[in-house]
C-alpha cells in the first residue's frame, strides 16, 4: 500500500506556480511507539503557507524537497499510544499527504463539531485569528470604524462580521466588483472598496467619514500605505498578514512609515493566532454565540482532492477564494 | 523700534537650504488686552521643524510666507494680562524672531532652573521626549537590549543614558566614527554603530548578541529596516521621528514592513512628547535624580544669533549637532 504526498521541489522566486510542486508516492508509513498514523481529511490552505517558503518565520522555513506542511483535520487510523484511539478526530500539523505519522502528544483531539469544516473555518484558524486579532490587538469599541483588507477571504470576512456584532462601522477592501458585492451583500459589511479600481484613497475616505480607528491588515504594501493615510489619531493597526508581499521577490514598504505612526500616534502590532491559545475557549464561545444569533455567516471554499492542493494555494494567493479555503483529501470519518 | 524675524519664503522640495529663508524687519508688535510681549532668549531647533513644512502633522503645516515656528524660552517684557508679569521666564510656541506677542494663557511660566538651557535640553523637550517615549512606549526592563538611532542627537543621547541607568544594554547608531566615539566615550553607551559604514547589519548584530528588545527610532528608512531584522519576538519599536525621511521628496519605506511585525509580533507605536504632559512632573523628578547621580550627562549645542537659525536647522538635518541644538537669540534675563 502506498501513500501520496506533495513535495515542494524548488523554492519559488517570484510567483508560486504548479511547477514548484510534485505529487509522489511513498510506502505507507507505520507508527512507532508513542505515534499515531493519521488519515488526512481536510487541509487548511493559508496565505502564510507561501510565507513559510521565504525563510524562517515563527516556524522553520520550508525547503526544496520537503513535503509541503499544513494544518489539517485528520482521523486516527492506527494508534501506538495510549493517548489516542482509532477513530479519533484530531487537529495536527502534517504535510500535504493522504497519510502521515505524528507523535501522539503533538496532535490535539477535537470537540464533536459538525460539520467538520467549521473546525477549520469559523471555529478554527480563520475564526480564531479574526477574533483574537480584532479583540486583543485592535480593541475596537462600538461606534468606531474598522477597515479590513482581504475582506472576502477567510479571516477578513469574520473580522468584519465580528465588528458589526460589536456595533462598529465596518468597511472592507477586496479585489474586484464581484468580490466587493459579496462582502457587502452576503457578509453585511457597511461598504467594500475595490483596491484594483482607481481612486481607492478617495473611495475609502468617502466610506469612512469619521476616519479609521482600527485597520486589520492582511495584505501590507500599497493598501496598507493608503489606509494609514486615513487613520485617526491613536488608531490601531492589527498586523495579521502581508499577502501582497509573499509571492514576490521585490517587496515594497509603505512609504509613509514610520512618519505617519509618529504624527498620528498609531500602534501597529503583529500577532499570530497561537499567541492567544490560552483564550481559545473564549473565542469558541463567542463565535458560537454569534453564529447561533445569525450575526456570523460561515463561508467556506472547499477544493476537492489532494492533487489539487497546489492550485488551491496558487489560486488563494491570486485572491480567487471566498471565505475559508481548504482541501478535502478524504471523506469525514463515519 | 523694529523687530527681526525669519520667514520661510518657499516650501522646500528636496533638501532644505538657506535660500528657503529670509530675515526681515517689521515694526515691534504691541500686546493687546490678555496678551504679552515676549523677548526670545533660546529657540529649540528640532528635526520636527522640517517635517512641519511637509504638511499638516500634529500641528498645521508651515506655509510659504510664514514666520518659522519654534518652541522657545522667552522673557516677558510687557504684560497686558494679570497672569504674567514683566521679567517672568516662560516657555512658548513662538516664531523665529527677536520679539513675539502671544496670548498670556498660551505661554507657560517656567520653574527656576539654572542654566536656562537645561529647560530645552535635559529638562525640556529633549529629555522629556526621551523619558516618556522610552518609559511609556518602549517599557524596557533591566537586562534587555535597547538600540537608539541618532544617538549623538539630543533625544537619542538621553534615551541611551536612561537605558543605562535602568540596567539595560544600550547600543547607539550614529553617522561617522567621530560621533560614534562621542556616544561611547562621552555618553557611556555600551557600543555605537556607524550607519554610514558598510556592514551595518553585521556590526549591529555583533553589538547585540541577545537581539534587540526595544528600538527607539529617530530616523526611519533603511536604518529602521535593518534594526527590524534584529528585533526579538515581542520587541517594541518606539516611533519618535523619521529624520531620514523629512528632507526629501522621495521617502522610502522599510521593505520588511509589515511582514516582520507579524512574524515577530512586534509593537510599533508613535508618540509625541505632549501626549504625556500629565506625567511631566515625574519625568522632571527622575531626570533630576539621574543628573544629580551623574548618570545623565547634559549635552548641549548652542548656536549664537537669530540670523544663524536657518543654518542651525539645516546643519541639524545633516547630523552636525552633538546633543540638544538651540539658538541663543538674546541674553538670559538678569
Amino acid at each position: 500500500m502506498t501513500n501520496r504526498q506533495i513535495i515542494l521541489t524548488t523554492v519559488p522566486e517570484g510567483a508560486l506556480g504548479p511547477h514548484h510542486f510534485e505529487l509522489t508516492e511513498a510506502p505507507m508509513p507505520a507508527p512507532a511507539q508513542g505515534e499515531v498514523l493519521l488519515r488526512t481529511v481536510l487541509m487548511s490552505i493559508d496565505a502564510a503557507n507561501r510565507s513559510w517558503m521565504k525563510g524562517a518565520t515563527y516556524r522553520a522555513a520550508v525547503q526544496a524537497g520537503d513535503a509541503m506542511p499544513t494544518y489539517a483535520i485528520c482521523e486516527v487510523v492506527e494508534s501506538a499510544s495510549p493517548r489516542l484511539s482509532k477513530g479519533d478526530v484530531v487537529a495536527a500539523e502534517v504535510v500535504w499527504a493522504d497519510h502521515v505519522v505524528r507523535p501522539a502528544h503533538k496532535v490535539q483531539k477535537l470537540p464533536p463539531v459538525q460539520p467538520l469544516t467549521h473546525l477549520l473555518s469559523v471555529y478554527g484558524i480563520a475564526g480564531k485569528t479574526a477574533f483574537h486579532g480584532l479583540m486583543q490587538v485592535g480593541q475596537p469599541l462600538a461606534g468606531e470604524t474598522i477597515v479590513v483588507s482581504a475582506a472576502a477571504g477567510s479571516v477578513g470576512g469574520y473580522v468584519g462580521q465580528i465588528g458589526k456584532a460589536l456595533g462598529c462601522r465596518v468597511v472592507g477592501i477586496a479585489g474586484g466588483a464581484e468580490k466587493c458585492a459579496f462582502v457587502r451583500d452576503e457578509l453585511g459589511f457597511d461598504d467594500c472598496i475595490d483596491y484594483r479600481s482607481t481612486g481607492m484613497f478617495k473611495a475609502l475616505r468617502a466610506a469612512c467619514p469619521d476616519g479609521v480607528d482600527v485597520y486589520f491588515d492582511n495584505v501590507g504594501g500599497t493598501v496598507l500605505e493608503t489606509v494609514l493615510g486615513l487613520m485617526n489619531e491613536r488608531g490601531r493597526v492589527v498586523c495579521c498578514g502581508a499577502i501582497s508581499q509573499y509571492d514576490t521577490d521585490t517587496p515594497t514598504g509603505p512609504r509613509n512609515l514610520p512618519g505617519v505612526v509618529v504624527v498620528k500616534r498609531l500602534r501597529m502590532e503583529g500577532f499570530i493566532v497561537m499567541d492567544f491559545a490560552r483564550d481559545d475557549a473564549k473565542a469558541m464561545r463567542a463565535l458560537q454565540a454569534w453564529v447561533r444569533a445569525g450575526q456570523i455567516k460561515v463561508t467556506e471554499d472547499v477544493v476537492e482532492g489532494l492533487e489539487n492542493a497546489p492550485q488551491a494555494l496558487i489560486g488563494l494567493l491570486n485572491g480567487e477564494n471566498r471565505g475559508k479555503r481548504m482541501v478535502r483529501v478524504g471523506p469525514d470519518p463515519t
